[in-house]
This record gives structure tokens, sequence and C-alpha cells, in this order.
């Protein structure tokens, strides 16, 4: 899956030796001339060659009227001319072999179908042609060391871009300047920056793959809308954790508003952001909330891996400014740890007292570089916590060499230190940033980054898949012969997959009720089984609390007639009859394939509720029984089975087992089952299992998902 | 209530001709010694009087060893004296009859139940004499035009402090510095800056009522860790509103630890966070979730009152950055509105074409000052939104000329103007606080400040008493003597209130149950009355679905028994018999008076999962059926009742009513009922009413809580 590093274009897209600047213009006036111009300004020391037919020279260059006509052999090729012209633009770059072409044009996949047609023909000429794409609806890219800076993005003519280890990838064009701008502001220093453009072909995950390798390249931060060819992605994002270069997302898409306005500029699908969110999870891939956490987390991650436990000591000169990082933790769940004896003890042989609780508020007092310094030291240098937060009052802005500089002291010894400062201190900033400590100017972006590197786990590993039970599945699954599964027969794929189901059995249309009573025990509940007949309480399909055998002959002949009403056509293929069970709590356990990240499980709490608290742990699937049992404790409702004021305990065991089975489908190809929902999954005392008693199955190709 | 402005404290507060400074050294390494240096470095042209018992002169002006010896008329006295020395500073002070007195020394309420008795005393003995106290723990006090840098504060004695109309007030000594340089260095001006310390006389509420007085101050910003006086605030905040000076509030206390870190800083109780947001909405004060929206936020209500419509309209040149604010507006529940028609032609006519989304996304093309100024100023002028929200790209950064110079001018229309510039674009920003617009560093403040000014109602009116069923509920209460009510006479409080209950009966002690059948329909529920069995089905005092009296009589032993068995000692007033009613949904409604911020009312759902998603309205009580409205539609879980997914509506102008109701008990001075609580309230379908089947009421002086 994981494309080995091509060098020959990674380095004709971010250090070409010969850049073609077809469509270029002379007039200084329009953005088409702004790459030469960006180039040069940013110190390019290759062959610059302006494609123009009706010019000999712009700038300075010699220019040619077609690609043809260029002598040299080129790296890049550069189209600013408009879509229509494109596709023979493209023909002359794959006559010469150019290995990358960026395509500047908008009007393709982003405007609708016509365009995304036009857009797709152009990918296969290219890639019939041997030649690479970059966008189409790409501003460009830029390289440091050595620079390159090819883009028609006025803001990265116009920036000083200091080199350092940031790479960023940006699925907005114009917000490509605006990022670099923010992260230089804050002190970073960038590898390669690149506006992707519409994807179609050089994807975000091909290139973070690649910037895994690039020696440049110390950490990869991306802004996106949407999220494509996840696969790659998600083995790329693998790579970048085992080679210690973090991979940060700033992912639009939380509200409904977001994601249709990623939808209308992508003309992308943009998912439910809890499955974006348990995608990046399950990856490695760090997730900010607040912008500015982009470029200030880096540096407390730098060649890091995920950390095994996350216990995070707090020291500051002003216990307000404290408060305003550790109340946001508090509310995102960060635990903060107060000071061990040793650390007590360890000071005071020092004469410096702390105070015991979780806060070292030094105030006024601690005000001291050698003060500051010792506790900011013997934190660092403790094994009781994992991450130093260390804050400085006041003092930060005139008198840095008091706090800041003990702080990048301390960061020496290892362990990982955020440092907020509380008043406006660019100087303490930039100097943080130049000592390689990651430094807040907020304390909300320090409290989102002390979070995200408390979240941060290593790569979910992917369970083995049960080969005897997705076998016993295929086989259920494939004696239906395509046809979509009634409750029944979903009830038998379940069972299949090892999920207990409701003892129940089968009315035929024609049968007579009296075989139920040794079959399955009374009470019992009967519902029409049909494909047909969806929302079956609704359609007069169920009746519940069925005492006997008078009682289900009067319930079959009420749900024959309700349904004969409500549903003339459907076809009806029973009555189920299922033994009525009790449990401690219901729950929702379902199993779907995103379109941006492919199979996903879910769990929630049952019932009505779980749609309006949104109250549910996703996970990629499949899953083991760890993460299983995360997700049970993810989900709030859920307390009510994990020993909540004393409530009875469930088979959580049992559950557990219940999600990795049904997250098992994520384990076979598509499109063989597209969806899965049991709906209500019952959960029984410990020891008793749990059990599903409604649920549907959806197979793929051609079937509509309920 | 609200005490009228005392010019003469407000004056020797903020603008002292003479002022004392008590233990001020003569060592400049001593942080005594900076009041003197930061009034002359800040431009204090009133006199200076240090007062030291081993110098004659200090820093060039006299010193005297007591303040007897000063012949000046001293307006502020500021004492630098330790802990022990402030009693007799007082009593000198008394002596040259000071208006005002800043106590600089820690050690007092802040560090437990004997400082708290020694600062009571202190304030006894000032009050007693005349001399009203800032502090103690107090850095001090800084005021512009006329200068005033009356403060140990290191920060204050090293920034420059621009004029302006920002008023501060902290109950954070240690971040007050931080405060004034992070609004510095977003381009804020300063009327008057105050570390109120410990709150032991002059308060936040008493300071905001004088600064609402104050030509000088425009906006009154509070950076809290916990309410104190907060009758006094609410007046204050509401006058404030009515002359168009709004109060902006941070306050710590959001989790768990950040509360416990403010009890343990403040010595004082911090409050439930949502019990915060019910006063600070209730009093029109605006609560900021971010730091810096307290600075950035003041200009764009600058003069306003609370809008009645928030409709928010954005433009923009780049559609990710726009994208960064309005994704979290949409997770605020913050509505964008689309362009009108006549939006969209009257630009036509300009030859502007502008999609039709609710992003007005003017891409590259739109970066040009014609373009950029015609749309904002159309969105200005519109009546189809309330606020725009402008967002510029990176141009922003190198060209402000084209979307800063524009915003600056469409702001003059007077419609209130949120500007987001997308880069690092320090000078835009500076202009923009120039122009007097209000511009927002990061996405994240941004979006706190439209969702703070879109929740921005005016204060709300206090419902007249219903003094009918105030009276009779009074009398029901005086007849327990004083003795906590049980459930069922807690039952006929709620039916004085004009709350529903549901139909029933108690069987006293030696009665059989014969009696039941025509007074209380069966089926009937049976439960132990008495005030010592507070969990009454643990304890095996309940029994529901009673059909008849055979089964009631079984019902009664069995509780009986079981009773006898749990709690021995309980003394039993008899068994209440109560029809079983069954509802739509189930609520539980509360009252309370909270030590912070006095009466409040709560509704939340019913049952364990009310809890577990905190899923509660609060408001300060007593409120009226408009507030008890829009509870009810902020109660998540209430949907089930409000006609969500097809399901019956409930009888929501019942549920109001008795919200309304309860709320009543706010309208009552305390102690005469401190809390109280209805769980469950049934919601039955419209035209039913809502039925309380089961609640207590706890009186106050001397009776614990349940």
């Amino acid at each position: 899956m994981v494309n080995a590093l091509d060098r020959t274009v990674f380095e004709a897209l971010f250090e070409p030796r010969v850049i073609a600047l077809v469509g270029a213009s002379s007039d200084e006036r329009k953005h088409t001339s702004r790459p030469q111009r960006a180039l040069r300004k940013h110190g390019y020391q290759g062959k610059i060659v302006p494609v123009n037919p009706k010019s000999r020279e712009i700038f300075g260059d010699r220019a040619y009227p077609t690609l043809a006509e260029v002598p040299d052999e080129i790296d890049h090729a550069f189209l600013m001319v408009p879509a229509a012209a494109v596709p023979e633009a493209i023909e002359q770059c794959i006559d010469r072999k150019i290995p990358v072409a960026t395509v500047y044009a908008d009007g393709f996949a982003e405007t609708g179908p016509e365009g995304r047609r036009a857009q797709e023909e152009l990918v296969a000429q290219a890639r019939e042609g041997g030649v690479r794409l970059l966008g189409p609806n790409c501003s460009g890219i830029l390289s440091t060391n050595p620079s390159c800076a090819l883009s028609v993005n006025a803001a990265i003519e116009q920036l000083d871009v200091k080199p350092g280890p940031l790479a960023v990838i940006s699925q907005s064009g114009s917000m490509t300047g605006g990022l670099l701008s923010r992260g230089l502001g804050r002190g970073a220093g960038f590898s390669r920056v690149v506006s992707i453009g519409n994807e179609s072909d050089l994807t975000v995950a091909e290139l973070t793959d690649w910037l895994v390798d690039d020696p440049a390249t110390g950490a990869i931060l991306l802004f996106l809308e949407t999220l494509r060819d996840s696969e790659r992605l998600a083995a790329a994002a693998r790579r970048a954790v085992a080679a210690g270069k973090p991979v940060l997302a700033y992912k639009l898409g939380r509200s409904d508003v977001g994601r249709s306005l990623a939808a209308s500029h992508t003309g992308a699908l943009a998912g439910a952001d809890e499955v974006a969110d348990a995608f990046f999870r399950a990856h490695g891939i760090l997730r900010v909330d607040n912008l500015e956490t982009l470029f200030e987390l880096p540096a407390l991650l730098a060649k890091r891996k995920p950390a095994t436990r996350h216990r995070v000591a707090v020291l500051s000169t002003t216990g307000g400014g404290a408060a305003t990082v550790v109340d946001r933790l508090g509310t995102l769940g960060v635990e903060v740890v107060a000071p061990t004896d040793s650390v007590v003890d360890a000071l005071a042989d020092k004469g410096i007292a702390i105070p015991r609780g979780p806060l070292t508020d030094l105030t006024h007092a601690g005000t001291k570089a050698e003060v500051y310094g010792a506790v900011v030291e013997e934190l660092a240098a403790s094994d009781h916590c994992d991450l130093v937060l260390a804050i400085a009052g006041s003092s930060a802005q005139f008198q840095p060499e008091i706090t800041v500089e003990p702080i990048i002291k301390a960061a020496e010894r290892g362990k990982p230190l955020a440092a907020f400062l509380a008043p406006h201190a660019t100087a303490g900033l930039n100097r943080l940033a130049e000592g390689g400590v990651a430094g807040f100017r907020t304390p909300e972006s320090c409290a989102d980054a002390v979070r995200a590197w408390s979240r941060w786990t290593p790569p979910a590993e992917t369970p083995e898949p049960d080969l005897a039970r997705l076998g016993a599945f295929g086989e259920e699954l494939a004696a239906l012969g395509g046809r979509r599964p009634n409750e029944a027969e979903s009830a038998a794929l379940f069972g299949a997959l090892g999920i207990a189901t409701a003892d129940a059995i089968v009315l035929p249309n024609a049968a007579a009720p009296d075989a139920v009573g040794k079959a399955v025990e009374y009470p019992v509940v009967a519902k029409v089984l049909s494909s047909d007949v969806p929302h079956k309480t609704d359609a007069g399909g169920v009746v519940l609390g069925i005492q006997n055998a008078a009682e289900l002959a009067d319930a079959v002949r009420t749900i024959r007639r309700r349904v004969g009403e409500t549903h003339p056509d459907a076809v009806v293929d029973g009555i189920l009859v299922q033994r009525m069970e009790h449990g401690l709590a219901e729950v929702i356990l379902g199993f779907r394939r995103d379109p941006e990240v492919g199979p996903v499980v879910l769990l929630g709490v049952g019932g009505v509720l779980a749609e309006l608290y949104h109250d549910i742990a996703v996970r990629i699937a499949p899953v083991g029984l760890d993460e299983a049992k995360s997700m049970i404790d993810e989900v709030t409702g859920l307390a009510v089975v994990r020993g909540y004021r004393g409530l009875p305990p469930g088979d959580l065991d049992a559950l557990a087992a219940a999600v990795v089975a049904l997250s098992q489908l994520g384990s076979v190809q598509a499109p063989a089952v597209a969806e899965a929902e049991i709906n209500p999954l019952l959960v029984l005392p410990p020891g008793e299992g749990v059990i599903a008693v409604d649920g549907l199955i959806v197979g793929g190709e051609g079937q509509e998902a309920p």
C-alpha cells in the first residue's frame, strides 16, 4: 500500500532544477507573473523557463512559445493556463517527459459534476502519460533549503520564510499563506508548504508518506476540510509515528454548517466529525482544536512517540495565570498531579517551600531565576509526572531571564515541557522558540496542546480476522443469494459472528401459532418479518407481552391486518416470534463503511436520548478487546451499567466481546456488508451476557442502507 | 441597594491628590520601593508622602515617621507594612481621616479561619473609623487621565499604559499585570485597573457600580475566581447595561480542579459554573470563554445595548479562513445568514457577483479594495443581518488597505462589525483598534465574541411575587412549626404554590388500608412516609403497581417490615398511598439558595441520565413565563416532549407554569425555604398538565439539605 518514496518525483516537486512557468506573464499586475518573482526573491538557484507564445523574454529569463521548444530537461511544469487549455499543456508535459505538473486553474471537480469529469479525464491522461499532477486548483509549493518558492500566492512572495522542520499541507489554497504567516509569527520554521488543490492525483496522503522520509521535515501539519485517500494516509501516519515525526491535523467540519461549507468548497463529502476523530486516533495523528496549536504543539512532540502515561505537573509564579490553563485542562479531562514528598523535600533542602496542592504556585516570592529554575528542574527530573507545564507571570515580559531561561534549561532533561506566558511576551515566546521549547501564546492553545499530547496513543493494532466466524457469516450471507436479509436472517448472521440473539422462531405465512410454546418461552413478542416494512412499530407490526398461545393467535391476526393496511404492497416473509427479554441497559451497536475513512464500529446508548446527546463511541473497525472496553468507558450513558451510584453492573465483558465481534465486519473487504445495526442490544448482569433483540444487516452492491 | 457614587471616596481611590506610602523603602531592590517609582514614571502629578520611621527622605520626597506627622491632608494611604502592623496603621488612617486605605499585606482570609478573623476585625475597625479599605492582599490600582500608577506590581511599573475606555477589576493580584499587558498588546487602552485583593470592604460589585458613572470608563472587564456581593453586582450590572457600558466577565471555575484552585486561593466558595452563567445572563453581563476575548470584545459592544436579533452575515477573501470561524460558530449554535436577493442584486448592479450561500466568499478575485469595500458596505447597510463578520486573508498582512480600511469605513454605518484577519497581521489589527473596530487575533476568540454578543439579552425582568400563593404556602409551612416536611406535607406545600400533585392519602400508622379505594383510584403506589428515610426505594419503602385492597394490605405490611429492618430508628409518620401516574417524560424541577448568587431555579430531565449528561437549565429565581419557556427549550432531553421525531408533545404550558410557580420561592427572603426539589414531575399530554409525583422541601435555619 505504501509507495516507496520516488526520489525523482519528490525532487521534481520540491527541489526542481528546472521549472517551466507555462502561461507566465510579463505584466507585473497579473498574478501569473508572481511565481517568477517569488522564486527569485526567495533565492531559487535553479533555472526558470517562462513559456508564453507572446514573449521572447520575461523578467530577464529567456521565454519559449511552447514546452516543446524548451531545450532543457524540465523537472516541474507550473501550468498557469486556463482550464480549457490544461489538457493540451499536459500533453506537452507528457511529450517532454516532465515528472510533475502543477495545475493552477480552477473550474474542475470543486465546481460540480462536469468539472469532476474534466478532472478525471485530466488525471487519466496524465497517468497514462507518466506525469504526476498536483492540483488542479492549486496555488503552488514552497521549499526552503534549497529554496523554491513556486507559488502564485502573494503571501508566499511577500513573507520572509524561516527554514525549519515543519511541513504544511493545506486543502485550502486561500488559507495557505495565512497558515505560513501565523506559523512564522509564532517563531516556527518550515521545510515544505503545499497547497494541495483538488488532490486529483497527488494527495495529502501520498505527500505525507513522502515527507516521513524527508530529512528536512520533522513534523507534518495538515489543514483539512475532508479526508481523501484515507487508507494511504493511515499507513503514512503510522510510519510517521514510528519515525518520530508527529502528524498534526486541524480539520474543519465540526458543525453542520462547517461540513456543508467544506462540501461545497471541495466538492467532496465531509463526514461526521467523530468519525474523523476515530480515524486520527487509530493512526496516531494528533488533532488540534485551536488553529495556532498547529504551530505551537510540534515543539512539544519533536522526535517523540506517544507517551504511556500522561501525568501533568504545573508550576507558576501566578496562581490566576495558571488557573486559566488548569481550569480548562480540567474541563478537557486532563489530570494535574501534585508534587510528591520527595519533590517537596528536595526543594525544601534548597530552602524552597512549595505547597502540596496540584498547582505549584511560587507566587511573587518565586519570581527569581534560582527559585523558578530549581523548581522546574526538580519537576523535569522527577518520575511522578510525565509533562511539566511551566507558567510564568508578568516578569516574562520584561525579565524573561527569570523564568524563560530556566525553562529552556530544564527542557534539556528531555521531559516534555510546555510553557505558557501570562502577559504579552513576544520576546519571551521568541526565545522559547529559539530554544526549541513549546511556548503557547494563549491559555486555550496551551490547554489544547496538552490535551492532544495526553490523548496521543500509539496506532491501534489491527486485530487478526476471526476466520472461523467470518467464514460462518459468509456462508449465511451467501445462502441469501444477494437478497436483503430480514430481521430473522439478520439475527442468524449476528449469531454467526458470535453475538447472542433472543430465542425466536418464524411463523411462516400459512402456519398456525401453536408450535411456539415449546420452541420459545412465553412471554413473547410478535413482529412482522418483512424487508419492506422498515419501521415495524409505526406500521402496527409489533405486539409485545404475549403471554400464551391464544394471545399469540390474536397478535398474529392483528399484525397481518394492520400491516396489510399500512403497507399493502409489502412482501411479508412471516411473523417473527421472539422471547421477551429484559436487560439492565439497551445499547446501539453499529457498523458501517464510511466513505471517508472506511469501516467503523459505533457504540451508543439506546433510545432517543442517544441521538439527542450524541453519546456514542466510534472506532475504526475492526477493534480488539481493549479498544472495545475503552469504547464502553467512553459512552457516558453506559455509566448505568458500570456501577454508577450503586446500580447493578452489566456484563461488560460480553458487551466488549460483542463490539469486537461486530467490528470484525471491517476485516472483510467491501462490499459484502455495507452496514449493520443491532438496536437494541440488551446488557444483562455479569455472567449472563448480552442479547441482540433487533437489528438489520445491509449488504453492499446496490442495496440501499435503511 | 445601589450606593450613590461617593465622589470623595472614588476620587481618593483613583485620583488622589496626596498619597501616603506607608512602609515605603529607599532600597530599590525591594518591591516596597516600587509604587513611588511607578507613580513618577507614569506621570503622577500629585504629592507623594513616604512614611517610614527610618528615613527622612526617600527618592527625593520628604518622608515622615508616622502618618500622624504628615502635614498634608492625605487622600489615599497605601499600606505596605506587614499584616501584624496593619491594624495600627489603620488606626492612624482613622485619626487622620483618610478616606481610602489600600492594604498590600497578605496573610488574611485567603490563608484560613485565623486570617479571616483578623480580616473581619480590620474591616470592623476601618468601618467604624470611616475609612474604606481596598484589599487586603491587594497590589494596588492604576488610573490613566489623570495618571496614578499606585501599585507594587512590576508589570505596571514597566508597561507603557495607553489611556482608553477599558476598566479592569481583577480578583487575581498576580494576573493583573498580565491582563493589562495582554490588553495593551491587542491595542486596547485603559481607564482604571484594580487588583481587588480579598474584597474585605471595597468589592468588585461596589467598584463596578462606581465605574458605571465614571466618564473615563466605557466598558468594565472582570477577571473572577468567585462571586461575592452578588446582589450589589447584579444591580450595578443592570445600571451598566442601561448606561451603554458593557460589563464583561472571564470567570474561572468551569472544572472541579478549577473550582478547588479558586477556593484555596481566595478562601471563598466557588459554586457550580452553570449558576454563574445564570447570574451573568440574568443581569446582562457578557461572559467570555477565551482570555483575549475580554479585550477584543468591548469594541464590538461600545455604547450598545443587547440586540433583539442576532443574524450574522459573513464575508471573506478566504473560504478556508472563514471556515475556521464559521465552523466554530456552528458548534456554538450561532446562525449565519445568506445574503438576500436585494443584497445580491445591489452588488450585481455594481458588477460584483456573490454566491448565494451563507458564506460570501469573494475569493482571490475579491481581494481588491473596491470589491471588498462594496460588499462589506452592502452587508453593513442591509437589514437582513444584525452583525457583519468580515474576514480577510493573507492580503491583510501586507496590503491592509485592501480590506482593513474598507472594514473601518463600513463600521461607521453603525452595525456591529467583527473582523478576523487570517494571517499574522499586527499592523492590520492595530489599525482596526485605532479605527475603533473589533478585531480578533484568533478564530476562536472571534467566534467566542460573536457568540457572547448573540447571547447578550437585556437583564431579566423580575416577576411580581404571587402574593396569594406565597401566602397560602407560608401558612402551610408555618403550620409545620419548624418541623421538616415529609413527602405528603411537601406535596401540600407544592400544591399551595399551584403545582398539581398526584392524588394521595396518608394511612396513619394504625389504620387499615380499606379506606383507600374511594379516595385514590387504583392502581396505586405505597411509600413509607418518614423524614428519616431519604432514599425510600433503597430502604424497601416503596411498592408500585398495587391493583386492589388486598395487594395494598400486603404492601403496607411489607413496607413496615422492610423499613423496620433497614431503618429501625426512623420515625414513620404513616404510609403514603398515591395514585400511579404515567407521563410522556419525567423532569426534575428544583429550587435552592446558592451561596454565591442567591435563589436559583433548575429544570432538568429526570433519572440518572440528567446527572450523567448535566442536562439542566438554571436561572436566577424567580422567573417569568418567557424565561421558563426558554429553560424548557434549553434542556436537550426535553426534545422528547417538544415534538422531536414525531413523538407526542407534552403540556409545555403547564410545565412552564410549574417552573414559574416553584421559582416564586425566590421572591421570599431566606431562610424560609432553603431548598425544594420535585423529582419526578411528570409531563402529560397538552391540556392534561404536569403532576408532581415525589419531592421534598427543606426549610432554612438549622435544617440540613437532603
